[in-house]
């Protein structure tokens, strides 16, 4: 499902969209240099050969101070030609996420500000990327009338040739049908 | 939602699942020279500065001679040190295509053969990859049930700064949100 001559287009992003299902509370940040005023969703760069997952949960918890695990993908963006990217494109990819911890520490050197607010509030307002609002009224949806109707599954699956692993993303089979992704 | 310094760690490899829904039939095609005896969907690395329904519909038609639309983002796979990838790692996104044309003149090249088969036979068979079988599953579950429950819809935004557009892909909102994608 390649072919020589191989070459890096892309760089890969990954946010982690944390939700805390008790109240209805979101994790955001305001950037320190860009965006300013504008809340978004922690994330950052993934790193060579870091799964989406690893990449939200680690840059989570280096801007915010929260432990997070892993849920769902939600959302892909492909952008072309963006500002400093050198004629390369960007793929984000934007996850759910449980938090496993709730005190903030954030990051000063990229934040200058980290809360946890209403996803309510957060797909009202304008403060904020248009990614981001989408993405917060697709996960009010999901709190709403379960995250079922949002989510992206992830399954661990062998390669056919090279006995190495890839992660597959799509969204769950219905039970009873054992390829169901296990979300 | 990206921070320098910037480098492009992935390629990006995209694959078109065309199903005529007037019969069940899905294209699928045989490589020449990897994977012998598996049926897959055609699909092939994104050029520079493509979006990824331009590549599945310009790598069908490469390799199958057959016309397709982009309809929908099915599935994103994540794998690292792929072999021949040289420490990068690759992206591989899924597309649901509708057929603009059905007479198939394939590349010789590329494969060894092309076929319009049942999408149920498709997601029997053993003579396929893990990744095609999956998503064959998927197909004919939507092919059943509604293509809302698996797709995720794509739209066209524009980036806060740079006066650009990128794509975004995600769960249809429902009905009456003026924020659904238009799939």
């Amino acid at each position: 499902e390649s072919r020589l001559p191989l070459y890096a287009t892309h760089q890969v992003g990954v946010a982690g969209a944390v939700l805390d299902e008790t109240n209805g509370k979101v994790l955001v940040v305001q950037d320190k240099n860009k965006t300013k005023n504008a809340w978004k969703f922690p994330g950052g760069l993934s790193d060579p050969g870091e799964n989406i997952g690893d990449t939200a949960v680690r840059e989570v918890l280096e801007e915010t101070g929260v432990r997070s695990e892993f849920q769902s993908l939600l959302s892909v963006r492909q952008q072309h030609n963006h500002p400093g990217a050198f004629g390369m494109s960007d793929l984000y990819l934007i996850c759910r996420m449980r938090p496993l911890s709730f005190h903030i520490e954030f990051c000063t050197q990229e934040c200058l500000r980290c809360e946890w607010i209403d996803l309510e509030e957060l797909a009202r307002t304008g403060h904020t990327t248009p990614i981001t609002s989408r993405v917060s009224r697709l996960l009010l949806h999901g709190l709403m009338h379960g995250f079922q109707h949002i989510d992206l599954g992830m399954e661990v699956l062998p390669a056919v040739y090279s006995g190495m692993f890839y992660q597959l993303y799509h969204r769950p089979l219905p039970m009873g049908d054992s390829t169901s992704p296990n979300v």
